[in-house]
């Protein structure tokens, strides 16, 4: 009996966990693999031989590390180059040493890339032996094929929840003092997380990267706002950008290791622009930076099912030996109540493409989202998973990578 | 049979709205007032007639207001000031013409300031009918006297939490990508929030404002760190100041209407410093801003029980007639498990003054807090009550003042 690896890689999320212990499980229900090593740091650390064995796992470490935000077995952002087969064939070398059959990579567009190419790489040369599997996992929701992805809806839920919280902060002051508040999130090239502030019902404002910023548009409403109700609640994407494609955040960008731009300051920018123009005597900016993703006290309930579920479903699949190159996902069943079917797609079809927030669910002049996409985005923020807590604070698994 | 008034003031926190359900409910089981009025946006509001009647609150609204954050009445920063007596004559007349008995204050020193300036009016003039007593709140945790103020134990639950989560989050990536990771909190004068964030067990470097801050003994230490293990968790007060009192956070410094300076931008100074000297390459903040004080999914259940019964105790004082001038407050038991009892001090004893975190309690060099810095905060964070949803989101009461 050979044994598979499970690895995360790219930006953390509240649930990405959930998806190692469905592998986990999984395997103990219907052990087709002899070990389930954990790879930390992604690829950079497989090619480390840098393992934990996973296989024994408790039930209840199994369900703490459900509630446990951000990548347990650390992660990377190690991307393998096509053009250069040496990381390839030490890969391969490696898994053959450790007889490693499987390799579960949890991760976003760049990470089915590496599924995509893996599997590619394994064709070309004739290795029929050595398997790669995709599972879905980003807060931005921006992958093709899955009705939506693993991640997101938690962190859809803690914007949500803070939207509303902040609007009944930044409310309570008398009309006469006349305030904006912005809430900046994150969404570097899709508005789906900057759109789900939406479900709190207090948006006055909604700028996404879908939607080419006008500042004569925006100041206009901002100030319709302000002298309608003395307050304006804006919401912006760090991806908001001009006609021209130039972010409108503040400050210099610069590139990250995959050439992606580094945001942030979006929110700043338009304080700045409404403090200039004098459009309101008052702005507060609040960046939900990296607690959006990892504030796991807030996970959707339907979110932490499906990740756990997708882990369970990819180790399934793999029962069928042809099964390589392959995301699994999840398809919106059409029926009353919300409920998906899971499914697999080959990873090339999903890797380097970008899921846009639907145009034609976005209404003009920032005023917000569409009926049709409050239908998308409901059902997924349902639910509370019961969390445990230790000394008032949430219990986590102490991350792999650090024992 | 007379009437009160339960009003709010300053900042809003996660539980100040479970001080005015411990009024409401108090009187409903023990009907000394036969109105329970609330007055909307504070002193501002009463001074404007401006009220809503909450006497037959039903149980339903209580509990919802009780998981509601911010201040459900509306707030306002207007002071009355002794020199000026056009205001307190004018308060007094309305109390009056309503036929108010008690004013109940629910705020933090610049509230007790109110609170303690009233009574002396009505002292002066031979009032005898008309009372005022205080409430505390403040995630500040400054206030005088009292073990500790209500609202400050949810917050600091919401900052440890946020704390663990992004600590786990900045530590993902492989030792190679060298990190500082800024988490910002409240805390004008007191360190107490930031503090609070030790509970996490993460900290390696907090910057309090009770203690000058020195850059060449920071940078040392940031250094110190990402040599040992290429990460460092940074937890900065907004009050952070030098030797000679300036605050070193970046920008111009304003004043608020009551002459305090307007802060932010702690956490961004201390990022250029970092990444100026280059003592690491890479450096992100987290400001918490408003969510840290209305985040209330996270409440303390020790926090939110505590605000509730400083409302019941608060009404229940004033069946003596001579209780005015006095703020309520919690004092812990000296005894092996948590607890309080609750008593009643002058007002005048608590407004414009600041508790400070002790400096007995602030390890050297940044080095985070003592045992019994531990020993005190613990049992705060305690206990999480059962909030209900609606929709995937938190079911809150609509805003009194919007009504």
């Amino acid at each position: 009996m050979s044994n598979c690896i499970v690895a995360q890689s790219g930006g953390p999320t509240s649930v990405i966990n959930a998806t190692v212990a469905g592998v986990v499980k999984a395997n103990q229900m219907n052990p087709i693999y002899e070990h389930v090593f954990g790879g930390l740091n992604g690829i950079e650390g497989i090619l480390a031989e840098r393992f934990v064995d996973l296989t024994d796992m408790t039930e209840e470490e199994n369900r703490t590390l459900q509630q446990t935000p951000s990548s347990a077995l650390g992660s990377c952002r190690y991307k393998l180059k096509r053009d250069n087969p040496e990381d390839f064939e030490k890969l391969l070398k490696i898994m053959e040493k450790h007889d490693v059959e499987t390799l579960f990579y949890i991760g976003g567009n760049d990470s089915m890339d590496t599924v995509a190419a893996l599997a590619e790489y394994a064709e070309k040369h004739n290795i029929t032996d050595r398997r790669f599997v995709g599972c879905p996992k980003t807060v931005d929701n921006d992958l093709m094929h899955t009705d939506h992805c693993p991640g997101f809806a938690s962190a859809a839920k803690f914007i949500a929840t803070t939207t509303l919280q902040t609007w009944l902060d930044v409310n309570v002051y008398p009309a006469s003092r006349k305030e904006v508040l912005i809430l900046e999130t994150m969404g570097r090239d899709a508005g789906w997380l900057a759109a789900s502030a939406c479900l709190s019902g207090k948006v006055d404002i909604l700028i996404l990267p879908e939607e080419p910023f006008d500042t004569d548009v925006f100041l206009k409403r901002v100030k319709e706002c302000i002298d309608e109700k003395s307050k304006c609640y804006v919401v912006v994407s760090e991806g908001a950008r001009f006609a021209d494609g130039t972010y409108i955040s503040a400050g210099e960008s610069k590139n990250d290791l995959f050439g992606h731009a580094v945001l942030g300051g979006a929110g700043e920018a338009l304080k700045a622009l409404i403090l200039e123009t004098e459009t309101a005597p008052r702005c507060k900016v609040q960046d939900l930076s990296t607690a959006q993703r990892s504030h796991a006290t807030e996970q959707s309930l339907v979110d932490r099912t499906e990740a756990y579920r997708l882990g369970l479903s990819a180790h399934m699949h793999t029962a069928d030996k042809t099964f390589t190159g392959k995301m699994v996902g999840v398809k919106r069943r059409d029926c009353e109540e919300y409920d998906v079917e899971y499914f697999a797609i080959d990873a090339d079809q999903v890797a380097n493409y970008v899921k846009h927030f639907p145009a034609e669910w976005i209404l003009p002049e920032y005023r917000g989202i569409t009926e049709e996409a409050y239908a998308y985005l409901r059902p997924l923020i349902n639910g509370t998973p019961y969390i445990t807590f230790k000394d008032g604070l949430p219990a986590y698994v102490e991350p792999y990578y650090l024992r």
